[in-house]
């Protein structure tokens, strides 16, 4: 033991997956106990782990009712929970030691460097800075807004309450809810102030801080980085497109948009095409969205948000790779070019990884719902399976209702989801890449496709 | 149009697609002729377009049973179709060029090229004659085995045809039945002759006959191909891996082989192993399997057989290569390396590519399929829609319930998975390719996932 933390045997990788399963240990045995619960009696640990892990994966799926089932104490642990989720496990852990004036070391630095997915080593600490005052600001912000129409409604303390935890909950996509009933936002469905906060808290948490941070000290599009025009460009992109398709799909569908006002149907089909990347809110009953719908719903959440921000998913960069690469493969180019840029092999093949991974990942998934839980349509099975590894949230209103088997598997899906397949696989072959021969085969051609 | 021909502006992929295109629509004239239908009245355009392109795509889907609704005539051209799209359309051209003792051309042996997708120039005029009489004496061989129980069965004539019909449809990955009743094979489930006649058809039409002819060749494992070694490993390790799976998840299915005798478990796990890459028949009820055998059913599906085969689908080398390129990743190795022996990132590249659009594809036709036909649920259409794309024919049994629109999907479908998405792709991108710039853009690095 000595040996190995003298060593420094574990890599980074290995830190932040063991310190994000630490944190949802200690959250299951606080919400385990006894008054975190409104009955005044155990939830289980079952139940306990998979809230925890929702609240610091930042999913959102939720196999009782937050509002009504948990006490205060039980809410502030989940609201607690799902702040050091979206900040970062090791994010907290630096800022931390900045805030206790220790010097940040060099294995610090590279620590948070895997956790934000930065290039460079120089500046994390400044940068973390900015991450927790940024934080701050724009939770503040949309708490101040929420509170014109929460504390009219519901009072001072109730009101100031409902906005602070649905903004944090907002900016760091968790989407979980505490209005009660399960309904999540459905009450709010034609409230503008609580739909455009509730988008703009989703769309700023999902850009991720690099891109937040180049956008406030350069206001030129074409000054900004590759990595941030392609972030907003495809930001830009899905919701538009998402939006457009949703309102399309739905706009004569009775149980969701059909019998809305024109603004009502506009809002929600802008809410709908948001929150799949991947908050995980929802205005509209899930279960009753048309097939088409909910398969748009699907690829959003596979799609998520930005790297180095709250949302999940194989993110928007690897989705605009995988586009570009397509388009060029089609213009029989052999670099993948986009913004007068060309992208390093390496990226476009991560990228590819990512994709196929993600994908693949999705199909064993619903392949072990379908067989712990066989009851259910495949549809529910694959949206739940999607919506965790994606730590979207939504639902098709199946999650209370599967097996104990079928809630570890969300349980394990949730959390591959939000370390990401890739940090995982890493993890695992530290000990190969240690020892990486200098052996090369050679090359032999086969036959693709 | 005199200067297109002259100037050669068609590639070989373009002759391609248009002789494909040509076949169909011939097919689906003779089709479409009053005396093809037993019913004596013609079956109308669209429904002949559809059941002509799914015998030349040797798809299998059928909106009306093969066995009782055409004429000995309607039969015997669809038999044809099959023949011409299992061989290859322009494999049957420079055959065609052979016999009228025509020398092909380097224009022909290019084309040739391209409908085989082999590497080299040299030896094609040869390999084709091998494709002939390979085909000739494995559907011979086929016929003979089979007539020993349909003959018996039926009587000299109608055993006869059976034995001849099924044996070309099974080798050709067609999957057409002339059984009757739209029941496929299911009368025959517990048959040991017919299932695994028709079973090594289907895999010996699966493996591709560059594979097969080294096999002939070359008997030691250690001596073949690299492309050889991984088609063996993969076809292997796909069934089975289906076998057992399917066993444990129909086990005590008594809807499919839960009522069954061990022997015909066996057997009737074996058949559905084999059969969704990418022949079509079927033994048992498909839409009564458990959703995790359907899944695992479309998962085959879309990995279908091997390249330069009859079969369709993204293929077993490419996902091979798929999957041991996330092994690689895993390990942290930058090659991706089997068997001894390292792949060109142009591989890669081209394989995660393949792999990525074919899922692309499969959740567009999907999407479409639910828009045009909502009433069915999502699997029924999701199934349908990598069935066509794959060329395989298994259905839960909508085909003929679909929309006109739907129709027209799956046969769009049906031709995209044949040709295969980069075929057109490239044959789209010859402009492109031929103004291929020298302009290069500079490389910059970018945050994926
Ligand atoms: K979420
Ligand atoms: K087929």
């Amino acid at each position: 033991m000595v040996e190995k933390f003298k060593g420094n045997k574990l890599d980074p990788t290995q830190v932040l997956i063991l310190g994000f399963a630490s944190v949802i240990f200690i959250g299951a045995i606080l919400l385990n106990l006894p008054f975190a619960s409104i009955t005044g009696k155990s939830i289980g640990f079952l139940d306990a782990l998979f809230t925890s892990t929702s609240a610091v994966c930042v999913t959102g799926l939720v196999v009782v009712d937050t509002g009504t089932y948990w006490t205060a104490f039980g809410k502030t642990v989940i609201l607690i929970l799902i702040q050091i989720g979206g900040l970062g496990f090791m994010t907290m852990a630096t800022l931390f030691a900045i805030v206790l004036g220790k010097r940040t070391s060099l294995k610090e630095r590279l620590i948070m460097q895997e956790a934000l997915n930065q290039n460079t080593l120089s500046g994390l600490v400044r940068f973390t800075q900015y991450i927790l005052i940024g934080t701050l600001v724009i939770e503040g912000i949309g708490a101040i807004l929420l509170s014109t129409r929460f504390i009219p409604q519901l009072g001072l303390s109730k009101g100031l309450a409902f906005s602070i935890f649905h903004s944090i909950s907002a900016f760091c996509n968790a989407g979980f809810d505490i209005v009660g009933g399960g309904v999540s936002l459905i009450p709010y469905v034609s409230d503008p102030v609580v739909n455009i906060t509730i988008m703009l808290l989703i769309i700023f948490g999902g850009l991720g801080f690099p891109v937040i941070v180049e956008l406030i000290r350069t206001r030129n599009f074409k000054k900004i980085s590759l990595h941030a025009k392609i972030v907003l460009f495809m930001t830009a992109l899905l919701i538009s497109m998402g939006f457009f398709a949703f309102m399309a799909l739905e706009w004569n569908n009775p149980n969701t948009i059909g019998e809305l006002d024109f603004g009502s149907k506009v809002l929600a089909s802008a809410f709908q095409s948001v929150t799949p990347r991947t908050a995980g809110f929802n205005t509209i009953e899930m279960s009753q969205l048309t097939n088409a719908s909910k398969l748009l719903t699907i690829i959003l959440m596979y799609i998520g948000g930005s790297p180095a921000s709250t949302a999940g998913g194989i993110k928007t960069v690897t989705f605009g790779v995988i586009l570009f690469t397509i388009i060029s493969v089609i213009k029989g180019k052999e670099d993948t070019e986009l913004f007068g840029r060309r992208l390093s092999r390496f990226a476009v093949n991560r990228a590819l990884t990512l994709g196929v991974v993600g994908m693949g990942l999705i199909i064993f998934i619903t392949m072990a719902l379908t067989i712990s839980d066989g009851g259910f349509t495949f549809m529910e099975v694959l949206f739940e399976g999607v919506s965790a590894l994606g730590t979207v949230g939504l639902s098709l209103g199946i999650t209370s209702k599967l097996s104990e088997l079928g809630k570890v598997i969300i349980i394990i899906a949730m959390f591959i989801g939000r370390l990401g397949p890739l940090t995982i696989a890493f993890a695992l072959a530290t000990q190969q890449r240690k020892n990486k021969g200098t052996i090369r085969y050679p090359e032999e051609k086969i036959i693709v496709g």
